[in-house]
């Protein structure tokens, strides 16, 4: 499948909630996924690391909702928009997260998931 | 000025139509800009390169209207979402361009801008 093909079957599952089940299906066992930092370690390298970071996510927040615009294909590179309706259940405060989602493709799998937020 | 400062006066001032003046506020002299490929060379190198794109572009189109969102900051980079209503004078046809625009920062300049297209 060539970059389209795999960000369309990734952007399809996103709009399921299927995040996990995509990583398992797409995530390179060396994957590096980098958040814009603040709180927590904004790299996480391999798999194991990155599966983890999606399952404190999980347990962190109460999602609403999500919707996901895109993709934006460039080369072996594309951009998701993920705009998400989120409680975070320590302190029970609602909002909205925004979010462009920039993924590198490497022999059909996410080599590189760099995360930017807006605000 | 941080990233978050630059990417919100670049916004502003692309909100306003001012490509060509953002263009000389910020690209460095060595700026790289890479475009999806197809029509013409996808990379363009270097202020006077990246101008006459854009010199390009102003003349082959007429530009009914462009919608700015964002930024999304990460690091030295940050993304924005351009939504542009634009007719092709060539052949006439109308169409909305939806994009994704990455830059790259180093010393406070755009050294590099990739454009990811949706559809």
């Amino acid at each position: 499948m060539n970059t389209q093909e795999i960000a369309k079957d990734l952007t399809s599952m996103w709009a399921k909630g299927q995040f996990n089940e995509s990583g398992e299906k797409y995530w390179a066992d060396d994957v590096v996924s980098v958040e814009p930092g603040g709180q927590g370690e904004p790299v996480s390298r391999g798999k194991a690391a990155v599966r983890a970071k999606g399952e404190w996510f999980d347990n962190a927040h109460d999602i609403h909702g999500v919707k996901v615009e895109g993709p934006w294909v460039n080369g072996d590179q594309f951009s998701v928009r993920f705009t998400m309706d989120v409680t975070n259940k320590e302190n029970g405060q609602r909002m909205n997260m925004d979010e462009i989602g920039l993924y590198t493709l490497k022999a059909g799998k996410i080599a590189e998931e760099r995360f930017f937020y807006g605000g």
